[in-house]
């Protein structure tokens, strides 16, 4: 399929800028093939009212049409086939059986949400039956259901091209709710965005899906972005990347006429934390498994282990030359682009410069252009907790190891953590009870607690917090990965009093559905 | 029971402050017993502080413990008998029956809180067991629920001094959750609030809940609030009040060095339409429904129906008629404070000097101090779409009937609406397939819609929505009425791989509190 570099307006192409840009090969720094179009403000309007347009007629779709929508995305974009996969690797420089990897869990993803949407008790029903002769006023019928929010706007990320990117998790989630959505593309892989788009409008047309209720567009500048934020027909934001970006979009967001929830899922440190009996039973295995999540996709996930607390031992600094012998013979890797790999140099500058911070191990690769060789720091925790630059996330394969004093030291480091998208125990059952106060700590500070096992590797599925408190998101009551994202993109509305005839069927007395509500507070399917 | 004026920080009363206010009497203007003391920000402090440090142990309580505060709560309320009601009529100028109905509502309130808690599937479980054996990576076990956020902030309403104020929805709701409460008590009723904050204080230590549980401070001034608001302790905000104070709360948690969520129900206008075939059928009946709506306790509700539209026509010339003549035999009412009563001028006279607004009727009685007659209006679409002013909440009994030429002028109208708690529409079954249209468009601007009713009467029960998209409040996404409430006031947590040992007893395989789950994909109680 030949790349057109032009905004996709719901069916129509579009190309009116003036202004164009290419994609860079992060292994050569040479651009692209194709020139994109950076949408324009009037671009990007005219995608946001054809999603409200498309609105009404696509949360009238039956949950069947919009099942069968999803999985004809995910067919159209198996279809592409090596085309997909050659062009991401170009523009990403990720490694092929990463990608198809990736491929499989955006798939994977699409018909989960799918059969999310055929079983479709995920709209919460609600039934309080009325009670006409209560005393001192009649109570009256009154059913509540989830209904979707309106227009949403997605920005895919630099670093998963497809399962966060224009078919990804906040996509999926937000069609699966029944918003038609514009996705702002990630300009590191316009051309991977452009194919990725066009399956999902190739979908729409197949599946008889109002032009609309998909529109994507091009940019390198922000500008293409905040014209999507401020946009008064989108209702809500979905963005996965860097902190500045997301904190901007939130406050663009709340200082609108009619300011939107912003789902913004910004990145984080994911702190680990070895208890004694672990250290001693598996120091090793731990320092090998973790080495091996710090430097998969050259570090370049949302929660990739970036500091590791212990406590001091022996145990301790046996696990520190273990940490330095597993890393010592990794080789470097193509980060994403040069602005990524410029920041984690600077990100690593600033550990190399502070004082009591030691480089334990650099990797034995050759680091040149955005290759990158993965590192290891060690600190203490007085140097760590007095230098807050310490905490902050580096972008990339890296981790830094803070040796406590003991227990109350790591309680103490527990608590003065900021918000995370996870935190990792590795401990033995005994160790846990000992420490049942870090983990009623570090509940506080995360969405995901991982017992003996690493960070990376989200599992999309039902019951999966991707989210945390802030800083590490936005929006701390939802996860923007598993089933339970649907929910970001809709809201409650109650029908009092309504006739069953005009009543959504999700809402009738015969449940045509056959889906779970809850009546007069009792959970049933009838 | 002796009115002290000082505030609770947690069980100890406070009263550092040089500054102190009184109640008016607003039937009287007169200044009531007792002087309150404004908190300092110290106060407030400590209260914040009081919450988190009492967050651990309060969260850690069992579900029945839990539901035991609530109903405690509940019955020291009604243990300060004829003392309460009594304050409080002097305080609000509410009649008797109207206080002990709310007092009823709330003490319900309570009770069917306490019910949530302890049935416990509000935390929303969700497992999925692990697959040892998955390619290309085994499955994990990953299991979910809703936490208590931490302390919560909570702003009490004017106009309900129970129902949404020290120990109302929101409140409860929170407590419910496992969030310690910091209340900002409504100067309006700062002895009505003293009472019931000491009901609650006096629960939590007959219940063993932690010192700091509960707190509540007095101010007149914004500072107070603020204090609260800007606090780091404290993770979300609870209000019920003006568009005013809960837009310049909204953009102040916005503005925190950690941004928190703010569930603020700010009011809204409550567009009631009446289609032709329910004009022809019950001109009278309707009419006399809603100025019985628009003048119900002095017109203070937030789901006062304050814009009434119709279709030219005989009917529609009938029903102004009706509507005039069940107003002007109203007596006047005394409302809540001299501001509101201002305020409520103001308004009243943005209608009568428009241009092509008329008044209708004017009830009957005499206007002095903060007494003042119902009103009716009316105007034409051109004149209502056309002056933007004329779609504002004026606070108070007084309703502006806009006649439509006809059914697409309505559904224009219906379109341009802000969000609003809820919308009503009257009509035979006949006109609502023929208006099915406007049921859609309806869905789009509100939290409630309500079918040949009137929307004062929120209804406390599992299905209820009292909210709706912005500016009727800054939440969208929840309700602030009803079980569904406690939901503000959580988020959820995974734990992935943790031994069964050290799982809260919600995530245990056994399922020990018998609650509701979704194990993988399916509901079930096993």
């Amino acid at each position: 399929m030949e790349l057109t570099g032009k905004n996709l307006i719901g069916n129509e192409e579009s190309g009116k800028a003036t202004t164009t840009f290419f994609a860079k090969n992060p292994a050569t720094q040479e651009d692209l093939s194709t020139s994109f179009f950076e949408a324009t403000t009037n671009e990007v309007a005219e995608a946001a009212t054809k999603a409200k347009h498309a609105f009404l007629n696509y949360k009238s779709k039956s949950n069947e049409e919009r099942a069968v929508f999803l999985e004809t995305i995910a067919e159209n974009i198996l279809e592409l086939g090596d085309t997909l996969i050659e062009r991401c690797m170009l523009e990403t420089a990720l490694p092929e059986a990463r990608l198809t990897g990736e491929r499989m869990r955006t798939i994977n993803q699409l018909r989960l949400f799918a059969s999310v949407v055929r079983e479709s008790s995920w709209v919460d029903v609600r039934i309080d039956t009325a009670i006409p002769g209560r005393l001192p006023v009649p109570k009256p019928d009154i059913r509540q259901m989830q209904i979707p929010l309106g227009p949403v706007g997605i920005f895919g990320a630099s670093n998963f091209p497809f399962a966060f990117s224009v078919a990804g998790g906040d996509t999926v989630s937000a069609l699966a709710a029944g918003c038609p959505v514009v996705v702002k593309a990630h300009p590191l892989h316009p051309g991977t965005s452009e194919l990725v788009g066009k399956a999902i409008i190739k979908a729409a047309r197949k599946t008889n899906m109002p032009d609309g209720v998909f529109s994507m567009v091009q940019g390198i500048s922000n500008e293409v972005g905040m014209a999507i934020v401020n946009h008064p027909d989108i209702n809500a934001i979905g963005f996965t990347g860097s902190f500045k970006g997301g904190k901007a979009i939130f406050d663009a967001a709340n200082l609108r006429t009619v300011p939107i929830p912003v789902f913004a899922e910004m990145g984080s440190v994911n702190p680990v934390f070895i208890l004694p009996g672990a250290l001693k039973e598996r120091n090793e295995i731990i320092a090998k498994g973790l080495i091996g999540a710090v430097t998969m996709g050259v570090g370049q996930f949302c929660t990739n282990p970036g500091l590791v607390v212990t406590q001091k031992s022996d145990d301790a600094n046996q696990f520190l030359q273990n940490l330095k012998v597993c890393n010592s013979e990794n080789p470097s890797g193509i980060m994403l682009s040069g602005q990524i790999k410029n920041n984690f140099s600077k990100g690593t500058q600033n550990f190399l410069s502070a004082e009591n911070v030691s480089l334990i191990s650099s990797g034995s690769g050759e680091e040149s252009g955005n290759k990158v060789n993965p590192k290891v720091f060690s600190t203490d925790f007085e140097t760590f907790i007095n230098d807050s630059s310490l905490s902050e996330e580096v972008f990339g394969p890296v981790t830094l190891n803070v040796i406590t004093s003991g227990k109350i030291e790591m309680l103490q480091l527990a608590s003065k953590l900021e918000g995370h998208l996870t935190a990792t125990i590795h401990g033995t059952e005994k160790d846990l009870i000992e420490y049942s106060e870090l983990i009623h700590i570090l509940e506080q500070k995360v969405g995901r607690l991982i017992f003996n096992g690493y960070p990376t590797g989200v599992e999309v599925c039902h019951s999966m917090v991707h989210g945390g408190p802030y800083p590490a998101t936005t929006a701390p009551q939802s996860t923007s990965v598993g089933t339970a994202a649907i929910n970001r993109f809709a809201r409650p509305v109650c029908y009092q009093d309504f006739p069953q005839s005009v009543l959504p069927e999700q809402l009738k007395d015969d449940n045509p559905l056959n889906i779970w509500r809850m009546i007069n507070g009792e959970m049933t399917k009838k």
